[in-house]
């Protein structure tokens, strides 16, 4: 198949089809409409069915999707039919809500080690995942293939840490510092900024209490 | 001031200009021109320019914007000029990790109580806010203006937890659960939807191996 053409924006929102597949999957639905997984995901059905064009014939004319294909079809666009090794550096309750979360496991994103400096946390295990200190990390990525680093640490340490990363040869970093990481290109670098998140929801809230006003 | 027409598109980008304003600020600038907030925050001086001509006069051609002026304009819009109350419900790791942003609370967000099941966290308190029991839940809110209630918990206890937040009047949902929330129109809900990012980043990741095949 070919995926070359599909954009920005339908990429977007592949996590969200892919998640809602996943659901009606467990519940053992086999086939949906445009319409009927339209009215589950509050999107036009004319969105779904352009979006979902993109990969060719998933669904034809009256008979709706095979829900498994496509599940597994956006599964691997999304690059989920292969594992991605990671660590979390950052063992504090951020990272070890990361590391609590069994289902990135389930698709396909191993946890091998988390990292940090705080040596009350030596030794200790999240699922039966060692936490080691700072000072092995290097160590650890030249005898372990890490795809991906998740940060977690407070804002004034994350340059220097990912600095170290990049040098140590990771390509992918998912930050959760509160700033954006200007780093070499070939790094892939998917922020999660909870500020910026808390922010749209009072904008909103704000929005809401001006419609009210008037 | 009139914000009634700006886009979603640019309401989406206000918290991370909010965000570089606020850096500028603390590191004593005064004054920038959109070139080098451009620079800064890697998007082009044009769109910066027509992003920030929607709040009216705040640069003048070769004088550059004033950044305080800006940012706490940016903050109204956003309304962060206003206090809101929060509660966490989930004092779990994730939880326990919001509850110790202590930034939040610089714009504005002010976190009166986090609740859970597990009676071992009973009587436990993060930064000196205290975790309560579930059962407190209903009396805490009909004694306290509270505006928003973030979700920690595990996807199975989210819709029944919601339904009993809106019934108690709690408008403002900040949900952490790996599922999209059916609520009444009048409530607002911002998802943090982990998994969908870390698959953007896997998304990523494979590109950048097909591209380097070629």
């Amino acid at each position: 198949m070919e995926h070359r053409k599909i954009s920005r924006a339908v990429i977007s929102r592949l996590p969200r089809y892919h998640r809602y597949l996943g659901d009606l999957l467990e519940a053992g639905v086999e086939r949906i409409s445009s319409n009927d997984l339209s009215k589950k995901m509050n999107v036009t059905a004319s969105q779904i069915r352009q979006d979902l064009n993109n990969f060719g014939g998933f669904g034809q004319q009256g008979y709706g999707y095979n829900v498994k294909y496509l599940y597994t079809e956006i599964g691997k666009i999304l690059g989920l039919n292969k594992t991605h090794n990671f660590i979390i550096i950052g063992a504090g309750n951020l990272g070890q809500a990361l590391a609590n979360y069994a289902s990135f496991e389930k698709s396909g994103f191993i946890l091998k080690s988390l990292f940090d400096v705080n040596p009350r946390l030596e030794g200790m295990s999240i699922r039966g995942i060692q936490v080691r200190m700072m000072d092995e990390l290097v160590d650890f990525l030249q005898n372990n293939e890490i795809e991906i680093a998740a940060l977690t640490i407070p804002k004034s340490k994350v340059v220097e840490v990912a600095d170290l990363l990049v040098a140590n040869g990771i390509k992918a970093i998912w930050n959760f510092a509160h700033m954006d990481l200007d780093l070499p290109k070939d790094v892939i670098v998917e922020s999660v900024h909870l500020s910026d998140s808390l922010m749209q929801l009072s904008y909103n809230i704000s929005r809401r209490k001006e419609a009210k006003k008037k």
